[in-house]
């Protein structure tokens, strides 16, 4: 198992937790952290997952020195009995624990400005093996590395937004850093959606790979697909360029499906097209429940071309607060094309949007009849030229027919924005 | 590190494959069998993943050997070069392979039902390591376990379907069948929220702990914490009567914090109390941009109680669809009291609710001022008594101050159909 220094530069993940042993939690850390490594050219050999239990811990950490050339340790950082990594270390590699007084003063300015009280648990989080350097040193998200017999360790908390956010920003440049050979690595993601997984991966399974080439990966994000484009290189400007021409090339095979890139979402795209053309939007939704508008507002400033929307749950909110007609709810149902045109106009009308998007289904899992099963959702976009609606058959669990629903219909303002036609329906 | 025989029944999961390293997929496979472990009271020491890479996966099994009393192995068991577990096997354990003429057959009758033809690829996942068993041996999803020094190996597809069924169906009544002392374990989850993640975990450490007692776990799952108790013991109904006694002990400290327990969300508890009182709900909501409906029509059913919303985002919305006064929006702004409380009477009225639930507030990173910085909210509930409305100061980035608000917006309805005051505010 020992390869230190040879080949590529390569690591191990280990995570801490008994509530990954036990199944409680399912390890997104280990999973991110694998997923960048490998997509910046870094080869994972391992993963090891462990529970609070310092002896097992402390023989992963030694054997870690013996066989890696990085290591990403994440969890047990906090102030609780149960986060033991700082003693583990300590054991491990044989160094005393040290109050580090920059990360003391920084947790009692965080504390002390929320009103709180500084604590003995509090403070022990300011307690690091000798020889630890603070990652992130003024944030409130905080790690340590630290090197020991020329690997480089780093520790990072399980909390993931702050784990992705100390991986992306201090972790990974460093390690690429101290990789050396070919010193720039850049990476592309592009998001997709409507292609199926199957059909995503042979894209990227057909496309010609060259050594030393760009390198394709392919990630499933339900109910999205990220392509992702790395390219390792000598100089910024050459990579760059070599990027820029596979991302063309790709965009050749899903352009139009192509809905962000890096780390924008639906919402941040359709966002910013709306804004680009200075139009507003307002949706009424049914079987989403409000998932749409939540979605449109994680966009800081959204507040500039979303006015708002109704919830129109009952059939009694749809006529009354949207003005579908009783005879189309009689006639059509409330999951129908119809409906969700009315849907779509009213609430236009109403909030004089721009744009009135609309949403109607069943997220199941009750309610599906022959004609309409579970998953059958009418989508409505009303404009200053005109009304259409679209059906479409999601599958999965309740969650699944509602979160594609939600990005279906923010598709659709995209591919309207942008003059592409919507995806076909069934 | 090892322990064999001493203690409860222990064993791994080691789970490979080039596309967990790399962060490709998410190892669903190990967190399903850790958790179905935990929760028979068995305990999974460590949890190994390696690529497709046999001298790794060679000396993780002989270590297994070592320290388990029993080792989940997945994936590895297609009929693709990739598919190495039997050679990692016969290595590992000095096992020579041997066709299984039983697999066989199954396979090639497979293969001819669905019109196919028997290859060399196929034929070479009937070939497995001396001395095995197959698992399951007239399904489709097939897997084997074998003996070794004492320790029982179980090999699943890494298909998470049929490494699933295997699981439960074979793989852990067999192990259970073996361990036979304490075969009754039973975990209790209580999730709370309001105390802040110090001041549950320094209730938990607190609790006085007893050998052969109920064990206490504690994981924070934002923006709620989560108190887990475990216990094993001879027979269900002595389980069961000690589990009630530590909850009802456990509930003396933390009792209204408690929203739900096991599997349901705050949405399901709010919506079983709704539905037990026959009442219904509606929401009008500003900086949560559909969330609180997004939430609860989580829960299946919720068109029983929950009538639909309103999202205001603009004042223009709250206004013309909730009769706020634009008086009051001039005299106090749209983040205020005043505003919250019209907010609820107005989509309690047009909806014709029993309850109208209104949050408004400053969701960032912009819009904050001296007097209502970021993270400002109001919330408001109106119900046939009266409305009242009051304040929050919630931190964090735009999404954390989402997610607060719309919990805190739906622990008031719990609160309130429970006659518990509402969490204090600012």
């Amino acid at each position: 198992m020992n390869s230190k220094g040879k080949g590529p530069m390569h690591g191990e993940i280990i995570t801490i937790g008994n509530e990954l042993v036990s199944g409680q939690t399912l390890d997104l850390n280990a999973w991110y952290a694998a997923g960048r490594l490998a997509a910046c050219g870094l080869s994972v050999t391992r993963i090891t997952t462990v529970g609070d239990h310092p002896e097992r811990a402390v023989i992963l950490l030694r054997e870690a020195v013996e066989h890696s050339r990085f290591v990403i340790v994440t969890g047990g950082l906090g102030s609780t009995e149960d986060d033991i990594t700082s003693e583990i270390v300590a054991e491990a590699l044989d160094r005393p624990l040290c109050r580090d007084e920059e990360m003391f003063a920084l947790i009692r300015s965080y504390v002390i400005r929320r009103g709180g009280e500084m604590t003995p648990s509090l403070e022990k989080m300011a307690w690091v093996p000798q020889g630890s350097r603070m990652i992130n040193p003024r944030g409130t998200a905080c790690g340590f590395s630290l090197k020991e017999g020329g690997v480089r360790f780093y520790f990072l908390p399980g909390v993931p937004d702050q784990m992705r956010f100390l991986m992306d920003r201090f972790v990974l440049p460093e390690i690429l850093k101290e990789a050396k050979t070919l010193p720039v690595m850049r990476l592309r993601v592009l998001k997709v959606y409507g292609p199926s997984e199957p059909e995503v991966a042979e894209l990227i399974k057909e496309f010609p790979h060259r050594e030393g080439g760009p390198l394709l990966g392919f990630y499933p994000h339900f109910p999205e697909n990220h392509i992702t484009i790395s390219l390792r290189g000598r100089d910024e400007p050459s990579v760059i360029a070599e990027l820029n021409r596979t991302e063309e090339e790709i965009r050749r095979y899903v352009g139009p499906y192509v809905f962000a890139t890096g780390n924008d979402r639906m919402e941040d795209a359709v966002g910013q097209t709306l804004t680009e053309k200075g139009l507003t939007l307002a949706t009424a939704e049914s079987c989403t429940g409000g998932r749409i508008g939540d979605r449109i507002t994680n966009a800081a400033g959204s507040s500039a071309y979303f006015l708002g929307g109704v919830v129109a749950y009952s059939n009694e909110a749809k006529m009354n607060l949207l003005g579908v007609s009783e005879a189309t709810l009689r006639e059509h149902g409330a999951v129908s094309a119809p409906t969700a045109r009315e849907m779509a106009e009213g609430v236009r009308e109403r909030f004089g949007a721009d744009l009135g998007l609309s949403v109607t289904g069943i997220a199941g899992p009750d309610g599906g009849t022959r004609e309409k099963p579970v998953g059958t959702v009418h989508i409505g976009l009303a404009t200053r030229e005109g009304t259409r609606a679209g059906k479409y058959r999601f599958w999965g669990g309740r969650d699944q027919v509602k979160a594609h629903t939600a990005m279906m219909a923010l598709d659709w303002v995209r591919r309207e924005l942008h003059g592409h036609p919507f995806l076909p329906g069934v």
